[in-house]
């Protein structure tokens, strides 16, 4: 999606070998019409799709899965992320470590807004190890509902998550996809 | 806002004399149709002022305040919520305690996000003690920038913090406005 990269080469700050900052546009301070965009984007990727549901995480997820949901015409489910474990057999529960925090949280969706045989769109900021991903492919699957795919703003290429979770059979649209980045160069997209 | 308050007495689930649970459509499980609505709505109530950027708090605001901020055609900020203290000089902090969760919580944002001069708009999803509110509010006001007012979802009119943040002259306008509720006779609207 070039309206994206150009804003990623743009307003993006590169950290280091492997943190982009996108706080001005999409994890903090957010865009409406950039990420309308990016809601039109997914639907255009998925549009051959039956999508019952759209299913991300806590937070910065929220804003383009409310987008992308719009466009399909369906209800949009956010998981929930705790340190506690909910011990409720009202919900789903999944675990996701975050190499950004280093810490290990819940993942949690209750059973009423994922049903078995549903066709379930994931949708999240960022993919990079793949784990809030898979954390969210194991709920859909754990609910008997078909993961149709997942649609990803920023995919760091460079790291495992998508290779491994595309060669586990799941279908990932990533809008721009990181080949190599770095304080000197800027990002390099695939 | 009529549609709305059809679906509170529709889907919202009253436990107790003060729980209102409105996980089907605005807390977990998300109705883009009905959000973008409500962000015309809020559009339409503070479309006399100039709003430069909207305000909310992660993460059930942050769906309600990208449309609304779609509608204004400006940029929207979620505060981060944090348990640990950010001493960084590059943000401003605010706490807020939750009734709900019994616990305080950091509210963080960006200093680049919020300028001096800038009129905000603050939106959130409940008003009930008005903590979170009062907390985004000396944000604003901590930037040197104008709170033009607050669009709240539901507010709890039952609860002090409307009253109490409308005498110190913040402008609220809230969608449904409930004067009691209860299991037996469901919720009563202002």
């Amino acid at each position: 999606m070039e309206q994206l990269k150009e804003r990623i080469r743009k307003d993006g700050r590169v950290i280091g070998n492997d943190i982009l900052k996108v706080d001005s546009f999409l994890n903090h301070q957010i865009d409406p019409a950039l990420t309308d965009a990016i809601g039109a984007e997914f639907y255009r990727l998925f549009s051959a799709e039956k999508v019952d549901r759209v299913l991300t995480i806590e937070a910065s997820g929220i804003a383009a899965a409310v987008m992308t949901a719009k466009y399909f015409g369906c209800p949009l489910v956010f998981a929930k992320k705790s340190r506690t474990v909910n011990q409720s057999a009202s919900v789903y529960t999944s675990k996701a470590f975050s190499f950004t925090h280093k810490t290990e949280s819940n993942v949690i969706v209750s059973k009423e807004y994922i049903k078995p045989g549903e066709n379930v769109l994931i949708i999240d900021d960022f993919l990079a190890n793949g784990c809030a991903l898979r954390a969210l492919r194991d709920i859909v699957l754990q609910a008997g509902a078909n993961p149709v795919g997942a649609g990803i703003i920023i995919e760091k290429a460079f790291q495992p998550g998508g290779k491994d979770l595309r060669s586990e059979g799941l279908r990932i649209e990533s809008l721009a996809r990181i080949k190599s980045m770095s304080e000197q160069n800027g990002v390099e997209f695939i």
